[in-house]
């Protein structure tokens, strides 16, 4: 095991999934839980020289006044996760933790975001894109170096932005770097400008969200300029997972799907921003888009995402897809999943903040590719197969254990 | 195309399965249908000199009275499928098939399947396996002969035999021919004695039931020194299907399986004879075992199927999966398969006779690994993942493309 | 059996209800169809005089250029419903009940319906309420007097007018018969138009669709100065009836229903008129105000209803209940309702023509609100658990037994 | 609020149902919980004199070793149900009434129970049935006369007895009687001991098992004789109940239910017994003829129960309707039922106890037949709809009320 300390710098640290993602990361350190849902922690990648569980440290940018304890306490309350002595045990760890988070930005996050966030907020209203940065970068510095870290992680588990962030952008970083200084007017958006912050400081960024975040090919290159990497887009745990599982199979059997029509339920803090269209939008866009690829061909498909109070963090959904098979018999499958969509996330977003650390100590630069699996979007792939990212990735940890 | 004649011989040549495929393979060769449901006809496929439809003859083997059109029209009424205009267009050509129909062998078939049979098998109760083999063989010559068929394949598409037909056999065919002379103290069952009849004129066999057949490997070495090959076994439909699609991604996910349970409810002829608990206990044996391969661990299984008149051949699964994830969180995914099953399996038959026909063409001989993804219990393959299979069937494909 | 002979009128006569429901009353006319899905046809009721299906003849209005032969071979095609040997049976009767179709009005039907619409319809584009109404009268009476019937009931089974069309109106008849005159700023749309129209005459009318028919006030009260009777509002058929039989189960029980989110996928013709968020919006505000009635308390509920082309006729519904037991145990119930809409509705389209024929002979004007159990929007009526209705509808009965 | 002492006497303590029970009214005593789940608690029986919290107090027997605090700690680790808070407050009294449990019987329950219970049971085991009624009959006097009780009722809340026990018994007390001094070979077991000590005493009975208990018409004439009261049998909790609901529904409709599929899955105590085919025989029998006696008719039903172990508490169950509507058209309804089961049983115990002790305050004697809505099988009732059951509760409670 690689003993170098690592940063996890989380954008939305308060949140579900970061909550989750401490919580578990200080169980691990404690060894109060074992590794079930840990992709990282299979046989197949025992080779690789992964930064062990004792060498991260974590830290954050949010906007809400909410604590790490309160977050985990809500989750344990309304979605009856987390056992109490996992809890206990980790309480002076997560005070500590919380001591790290500083406020993020709300740049161009939507009202709704911007209903959440604490007043102490206001003061940043007027903050240029350009100002932005520099703090949250100040921000980053100053973590590397009061928890003498060798390396630093941003890993973007924030709330989506609405869909108007997915503007057409320059598609180079000289041209793209210029709109930080166009104040309010600039198309650029909060999820940019930390991925902008970190690429900038030459640290790796990950993006488990739908928003733009890295996406935009003109921050890409600012990735490569600086000699570091980035991976996305939006992570894959529930319906969208089972979707590029199951329609290899509808094609590989030469069943033509008629139509796709997944209904998803949830009640969390992520469920609430949801639930206003225009953060939404963005998210469904995600869903959906594989099955043509997988396909070959278009059958109607609907995505329904709906905040359902009393769900908590479990995210329900039912999936019901009604295909043609021999002699156009028409048959059908129905599925219902029933996870909790923080702890789905958690223990990928751990995953990947230790193949992206190998990744850039091996030097390896711009995007991750081979990390696709991890994503409803996996940016740089056509291939929308499950088996088939998962193979990808096998191959990268062939080539890169030692 | 290669345009050999070539034959298909079915075993249970009336029952559901085969009505269905012969059915379909008149309406391909009016082109009364589209090819839904064909892998053979997939794309990857298309530079394959598979046989084309119009090469294809039917006959077969069945124990009982009934006829070709009956069981087509009982499937009509009972489960809502064809299309009318198909069904009257194939009358005549049905007809004619069904006058190529001889009576098969009762042979340790069990009493349900026995109470189904036709009283004129009752002529042939005290014959002894040899003189069955020679009984079936003449029937397949004069099939070939009488119909100028370049190759006959035989593909067994008859009800599940008692699971007590799994008995341990010699390992090696000069051992086991001998107990074709042992009369009713024979541990040989019809299933066998078909394979047996085939492989010995050098026809390829194809087992897509879960009874014995070629399966003993003294069956599949007599399949070796006659320069034949064989594929089985029990075709892969359903649930079993969505089992192989389904737990490879739990695995991949590092989530715990902790049970996976799944009531399977049908109400065709094959349902009948699978009510009877001992030829039930064969078929469940194979719809579980592949969860302990893929996931490396064995969870808690249960598997029921059960007859339900009201459902005719609309055979309905419901699976419960409860599986752990991070931090010890248990969660669920359930799903309903709601599928013709005579409809799923017939296009695969379809697909298999074409495939198997290439393979016998090319020379292969022995079993054919290759085809496993077809397969409940591939024969001569450890990995279930379907991934994994489907993969092994494209590189074949690749291979053996002109 | 009394034997008068009794008229029914469809408004929307070639649409799903009316076909499946004319088809069915020529199957029961000839025997070839038992009495499964009718109401009337219950023990509890078998001391009723009603109307026999021998006395019953068909006409209607329809906006649409279509035949009933086609309405009834698509919904067999697409849905797979209905035997071929009654179809060709009914054909004749069919083609004769169709030449008794008249053009209907299309006034204030939004723009989704009048896309439907004939081009014929053009030529009434311009006519005003008091003549369309006056058009539809002679039709009637033709009607009448053609097939000599003694008594007409009018139907509304056509498609959802946009939600717009609830507007407020005069709650008495003699200012409401003003707007008649007002042309196209009049607020009366087609389905009081048809209303007004057979109330006037002293025909009964039935509303098994959500758009306001008789429901208005001033509409109501034309009923009883004419002495006639109306019954509505929007056939119960499917999800909304398990609402209505599982919510006393959760009242009863004391289990808290947090929330109940209901999701309707199909694809037939009203499904693509719902399919316009205006007439949408329609339809879904009655499928979830009882909940409240019955429960006591509002919970958090969500109804979707959706246009899957693929589903044809079969409406699938999956609901969500999320309730909370003792000990504050959240705990969950989802169903799955796989219902063929026409054929829900058809039986009780013609239970209601003999409940409502039987109490217009037997003199009952105004509301029959004993009929409840039959309408989503049980007009009349506050008590909304099925078992509540159907209790009035027996004791209905039993007081109206000779 | 009358305030009579009342004992509350389980058999089986420390099972599931009675821990549940016995945390919820501590939790209600204390105010730590609201009233959800609560049948006596709804607005139609605040009327009723009905025995407030305060002034239970609970006792029992049972067989096994363990504690009820462990009992309660064991079900929230492993089924993830109840407060943190409320088992901190209850611990004391949990502790204090644990101190008043006193081994039961292990009388020809079955060895699956009998490898449950507690070493310290052996020394019972070759006590005759007398002798056991008498030992059982000194524990219940010397609870009433040390926690001063002006009233004490007896629960069975045991796990479920072998079916063989279901035996022909004599129909008169005076003649079952001596069959208490047959030792080994009686035909009684354990449930009916526990029903004719508590009966013999004048306390009154609740079976809420679908063991024996006071049904044999010997021992109901014990209540009559003994001027006490009974009520039972097998409480209606999760899929019955949902029979009882929705089958009324299809008989209204005259929809013809052609089968009716009922799977169930779960994991505590209940289950691991239930998993020996002998006990579960007793179960399985009462949740299906209602259906015939509901419809008229008996369409196919099957019904399983197995033990899943990972599903804890939580039974889930999947029933399959398929029923058949107008036209011959086959349709289907699934739900699936996700309740935690000693959750959805402990509050109606609490209540049954509340509405006997009125019932026995009121000098009713022999079977409480207007409490079958909360049974299975409700002795003296033919009418198994829900609602029905429903309204002669609340007929009872109108004539109850002072």
């Amino acid at each position: 095991m690689a003993q170098a300390r690592t940063g996890i710098w989380f954008i939305g640290a308060r949140g579900g999934v970061a909550s989750s993602a401490t919580l578990g990361l200080i169980g691990l350190q404690k060894k109060l839980t074992d590794s079930v849902g840990l992709v990282s922690e299979l046989p197949q990648f025992a080779a690789l020289p992964l930064v062990g569980w004792d060498s991260l440290v974590v830290g954050g940018h949010d906007v809400r006044r909410t604590s790490l304890v309160e977050s985990v306490e809500r989750l344990h309350r309304e979605s009856r996760v987390f056992d109490a002595d996992l809890m206990t045990a980790a309480r002076d760890d997560l005070t500590a933790i919380d001591a790290r988070i500083r406020p993020g930005t709300l740049f161009r996050c939507g009202t709704t975001i911007e209903r959440l966030a604490d007043d102490s907020m206001l003061s940043f209203a007027h903050e240029s894109p350009r100002d932005a940065v520099k703090r949250l970068q100040a921000d980053l510095k100053s973590f590397q170096r009061d928890a003498k870290l060798d390396r630093v992680l941003v890993v973007n588990v924030a709330s989506t932005e609405p869909a108007t962030n997915y503007v057409d952008l320059p598609p180079r970083w000289q041209d793209l770097e210029r709109l930080l200084d166009e104040g309010a007017a600039s198309p650029l958006s909060a999820s940019s400008l930390y991925a902008i912050a970190a690429l900038d400081l030459g640290f790796p960024y990950i993006n488990f969200t739908p928003s733009p975040g890295a996406t935009p090919p003109a921050i890409g290159e600012l990735a490569t300029l600086r000699k570091t990497c980035h991976a996305g887009q939006d992570g894959k745990t529930g319906e969208t997972l089972l979707k590029a599982v199951l329609a290899p199979m509808f094609a590989a059997r030469n069943l033509e799907v008629m139509s796709w029509v997944g209904h998803n339920i949830f009640g969390n803090m992520d469920g609430q921003v949801l639930d206003d269209p225009i953060n939404k939008s963005a998210k469904i866009q995600g869903k959906d888009q594989l099955l043509g690829h997988i396909l070959g061909y278009d059958p109607q498909t609907l995505v329904t995402i709906e905040y359902i109070r009393s769900m908590g963090d479990w995210k329900t959904a039912w999936d019901h897809i009604h295909f043609r098979g021999f002699l156009g018999t028409p048959m059908s499958m129905q599925f219902t999943w029933q996870g909790c969509d923080s702890l789905l996330a958690a223990p990928l977003v751990l995953d990947l903040v230790r193949l992206v650390e190998l990744s850039h100590r091996r030097g390896e630069t711009g995007l991750l590719s081979h990390l696709g699996s991890f994503f409803k979007r996996p940016l740089g792939l056509e291939n929308h197969a499950f088996d088939h990212q998962s193979a990808l990735l096998e191959d990268w940890a062939a080539s890169a254990s030692e």
